[in-house]
C-alpha cells in the first residue's frame, strides 16, 4: 500500500538504469525512468559505446531475479576460455574456470533493448526518452529535466542516478556534501575493429572463446557475435596510436604484431578503421558516499566506473541492483536506512573491483605470455579441485561467484602467502633430497653440479610462481 | 611589441589571481582580471574565507618580485614560534626555525586589497568585478562571462584559472582532456572564534606567536591581528562539533579542554559562536595536467587545494606565479612551451605539499605533545647548526626556503635513515659501555638491573625518536 504512494526517479536508461527500474517496480513503487537520448530501438543508427559485454555470474543472478536470464542468455555466446594468439599464429586456450564454467558474450544494444522493453511492460514504470537532467535537489527531491522544447519539474521520494561515468546526479551530490571523488585515466586508449564473418557466413575463428593477442605493452582482443562476426578491440598506449598515421605504418604495424588478425580483417579494414577513428580514453572512478540523505543514490558506473579488463563493469552494476533490492527487503520503505546501508556495504567492494580491473590489464596483455603465470593457474586449479570450498582462484571468485570483491582480494593474498611457504618448503626438501641422493650414490662431480643447477633453476621458477 | 598584442584572461580576483595579474602585466601583456563577487574594498561586510594567513618565504619572494613585500609586511605580525598551551594553562614556545626566522600573520582581506589596488594601478590590467565565468573554450580561447544583467563574450590568447578549489576553469578543462582529478575531505571541520583585545587594547596573549592548544584528536589555534585581537580556529571531528548543541555542553567542553582560552574568550562568545556557526569542511585537491593546449592554465587552489595545517596554501599559490613568470622568461611568448613546462615542473611538488599539509595536522594537534617529537626537533636544530648546508629540518625547507616540496620530503626520508642508523649505533655503544662498566666495578645485582632498565628505556626512546 505504502509503496504505491512513493515515487522513484531513475536517471539513465542504460543497462543498469533499465534493470534497476525493473527491480524497484517489483517492490510496488511508481517509477519514472529518464533517458537523455531518444529511444535507440526505433533508430538502429543511434550507437552508444559498443564494446561487447562479458556477462558472468553476478550479472546473470540479477537477470534471474527479474525473470530475464533465459531471454538474455539465449542470444549470448558462451566463452569457455581465453584463446591466446602468439606472434607465429599459433593459438592455445586458457580456460576461465572448471569445465562448464564460462563467461557470455552479449551485445550491449540487444541487452539494453530487452531491459527497456521489460521495463516498459510494467504498469508502474514510465520511460521518458529525450529528457536531460538539469538539476536535482537532495533535500526536497525536486528534479528538473529539459527536453528539446520544454522543461519538466517533478518531485520524487527517491532519485537513483544510473547515468554513467560522467553522472549528472553525482555532480549535484558533490555540491551538497563532503564527497570524496577521484577520476584517473590510464595512458592507454581503445579502438574497436570489426572481424567480418567467414565466406560461409560462420565465425572466422573458433567461436566459443575470447580471443587475445597479448603483446606485453598492448593487445588486441575479439569477442564473438551471433551474426558470425567478431568485435575486436585494440588497447594500446595513445603514443602508439598516434604513430599510426599512414596506411603503410598501419599495415606494417599489423603485419609485425598481429599477422594472423591482419589476414582475417584484411588490409583495407585495418587501414580504414585506424585512420578514420580516434582512440578513446579509459577511466577509473572511485567515490563515496553513494547516497545523500534519504533522497539520492548513485549506482553502476556513476558510482564506480572501471577499465573493462575484468569484464565486471556491467556485472558489478547489476549486482548493485541486487544489493539495493536486498536492503529494500530488509528495511522496507525506510530509504533513510536503505541508502546509508548501501554505501556502507558497497564502497569497499567497488573500490576493490576498480583496482582489480586495472591489475587485469597487465594479466591480459602480458602475464598470459609467461610460463610462471600458466603454472600458477594450473596449481590454483589443482588446489581448487582438491579443496573446492577452501581454495578458489581469484578469477573464479570474481567471475563465477558472488564473493564480495574485497574478500576476493583478501583471499588471494592469503593464498599467495600459503603457496609461498609451501613452495619454499618444497624447494628446501627437493634440494636436500637431491644433495643426499647425489652423495649416497657416489655420482660424479659433473652430475652433482648438474643436480645443483637444476635445484637452482627450480628455486628460481618457484620464486617466479610466488610472484605470478 | 609582441606582448602588447596578446590578451590574457585571469579568472578569479582572490590572492593568487590578483598577484598573477601583476606578474603577467609586467611582461607587457594586456590582462583582463575577472572576479565573480563585487569589489569587497567598497563594502566591508562582504566576507570571504577569513582564516588568518601565515605568510612565509615563498610568498614573500613572490611579493618582492612585484615590489609589494614591504607594503605587505609592514602590516603583518611576525610569529617566531608556536606557543603550546597545556591543559593546566602552562605555555611553552617551540621556535619555527633559527633566531630571526619567523612566519608572518597577515589579514586575508587586507592582503587581497593591496594586491587588487596594485593590479588596478597598472595601465594594462582591467579588473571586472561581478563577472561569473559561464564557459571557456580551450581551443579557441573564447570565454563567456555573465553579470547581473548581461553576457560578455571575449576571446583570449591565454586563460589562467585562479578561481579556487571549486574552479570553473578546471571544470571546463575536465571536459576536454584526460584529466586526473581527486578531491578528498577529512573527517574534521573548522570554525573560527574571535579572541577580543585585552582591556588596555593590547593583545591578551603573547603577541608574536602562533598559539596552539593541541589536544591530540582536535585543537584550537590563534593568530594575532594588528588591532589587538586574535583570530582563533577550532579544528575538530565533525562528530565532536555535532555534540556541542547546548550552552551547557559548549561551556563544559571548553572548561574541560581549553580552560585558559575560555577565560580569555568569555563564556558568551564561546556559546554564541559555536551555537550559531556551522563547522566548515576541509578538502585536499590533487589533479593533472595543469594546462590544456597553449590556451588554459590553472594555478593556486584551482590546481592544488590543501588543508591549512602547513600554512602553505597561499605561499604555494604565490610560488606558482614565480614559476610561471620564470617559464615566460625562458620561453618568451610561446605559451605552447610555457604551459606544458609549468605542468611538468609543478605537479609533483604540489602533490607533495598537499600530502605534507595533511601530515602536519597530526604534528600540530598531537606530536607537539610528545617528548620524542621535541627531542627530534632539538636534534634537527643541533645538526642544522653543525651542518647548515647539509642538514636542514623539514619545516625549515618548506617554510624558509624555496626547496621544491618533493625534494623536502626526499631529504627528510634520507635524514630519517641516517638518524636511525646513528641512534642504533649509539644505543649499542651505550649498552656495551654500561655492561662493561657494571661488570668491571663489580656493582650489586640490583644496580645492574637498574642499568639494564635504563638501557631499555633509552632504546625505547630512540625508537620513538626514529619514528617522530
Amino acid at each position: 500500500m505504502e509503496a504505491e504512494r512513493k515515487n522513484v526517479c531513475i536517471v539513465g536508461g542504460g543497462l543498469v538504469g533499465s534493470l534497476c527500474a525493473c527491480f524497484i517496480a517489483k517492490r510496488g513503487y511508481n517509477v519514472d525512468l529518464f533517458e537523455m537520448r531518444q529511444d535507440f530501438r526505433a533508430d538502429a543508427t543511434v550507437l552508444g559505446r559498443s564494446i561487447n559485454l562479458a556477462l558472468s555470474h553476478r550479472g546473470l543472478e540479477a537477470l534471474e531475479r527479474v525473470g530475464l536470464r533465459e531471454k538474455v542468455t539465449k542470444s549470448g555466446i558462451p566463452m569457455h576460455a581465453r584463446m591466446i594468439h602468439s606472434l607465429d599464429g599459433k593459438t592455445r586456450p586458457i580456460p576461465y574456470g572448471r569445465t562448464g564454467q564460462f563467461i557470455m558474450s552479449v551485445d550491449r544494444m540487444g541487452l539494453n533493448g530487452v531491459l527497456l522493453t521489460e521495463a516498459e511492460s510494467q504498469p508502474n514504470i514510465t520511460i521518458h526518452f529525450g529528457h536531460k537532467l538539469v538539476s536535482c535537489d537532495p533535500t526536497t527531491g525536486e528534479t528538473v529535466f529539459s527536453t528539446d522544447d520544454s522543461t519538466v519539474k517533478r518531485t520524487y521520494d527517491l532519485i537513483v542516478g544510473c547515468d554513467g561515468a560522467f553522472s549528472a546526479v553525482r555532480k549535484s551530490m558533490m555540491r551538497h556534501c563532503r564527497f570524496d571523488y577521484e577520476q584517473r585515466y590510464i595512458e592507454h586508449g581503445y579502438m574497436e575493429i570489426a572481424f567480418p564473418p567467414s565466406e560461409s557466413g560462420g565465425h572466422c575463428m573458433a567461436t566459443n572463446y575470447l580471443h587475445i593477442w597479448p603483446r606485453n605493452q598492448f593487445m588486441l582482443i575479439a569477442l564473438p557475435n551471433l551474426d558470425g562476426s567478431f568485435t575486436g578491440t585494440m588497447f594500446m598506449p595513445f603514443e602508439l596510436f598516434d604513430q599510426l598515421k599512414s596506411p603503410e605504418a598501419v599495415v606494417k604495424f599489423y603485419r609485425d604484431t598481429f599477422p594472423d588478425a591482419l589476414e582475417l580483417l584484411g588490409e583495407k579494414t585495418v587501414v580504414d578503421t585506424i585512420l578514420s577513428l580516434k582512440a578513446l580514453p579509459l577511466v577509473s572512478i572511485r567515490c563515496q558516499p553513494y547516497h545523500l540523505n534519504d533522497k539520492m543514490l548513485i549506482i553502476g558506473d556513476a558510482a564506480h566506473a572501471m577499465v573493462p579488463f575484468y569484464g565486471q563493469g556491467m556485472n558489478c552494476g547489476f549486482e548493485d541492483c541486487i544489493i539495493l533490492d536486498d536492503l529494500m527487503q530488509q528495511f522496507g520503505h525506510d530509504f533513510g536506512k536503505v541508502l546509508p546501508a548501501f554505501t556502507n556495504s558497497r564502497v569497499e567492494d567497488a573500490h576493490a573491483i576498480v583496482d582489480l580491473a586495472l591489475y587485469n590489464y597487465i594479466e591480459m596483455r602480458q602475464s598470459v605470455n609467461s610460463v610462471t603465470f600458466l603454472l600458477r593457474k594450473k596449481l590454483d586449479n589443482a588446489l581448487n579441485w582438491l579443496l573446492p570450498n577452501h581454495w578458489v582462484p581469484l578469477y573464479t571468485m570474481v567471475t563465477f561467484s558472488r564473493t564480495p570483491y574485497s574478500r576476493a582480494i583478501t583471499d588471494r593474498r592469503w593464498q599467495d602467502r600459503v603457496l609461498g611457504r609451501l613452495l619454499c618448503a618444497a624447494a628446501v626438501a627437493a634440494s636436500v633430497c637431491a644433495a643426499c641422493a647425489a652423495h649416497r650414490v657416489g655420482v660424479t662431480r659433473a652430475l652433482r653440479t648438474h643436480w645443483s643447477q637444476m635445484a637452482f633453476r627450480a628455486s628460481r621458477m618457484i620464486e617466479g610462481l610466488r610472484k605470478a
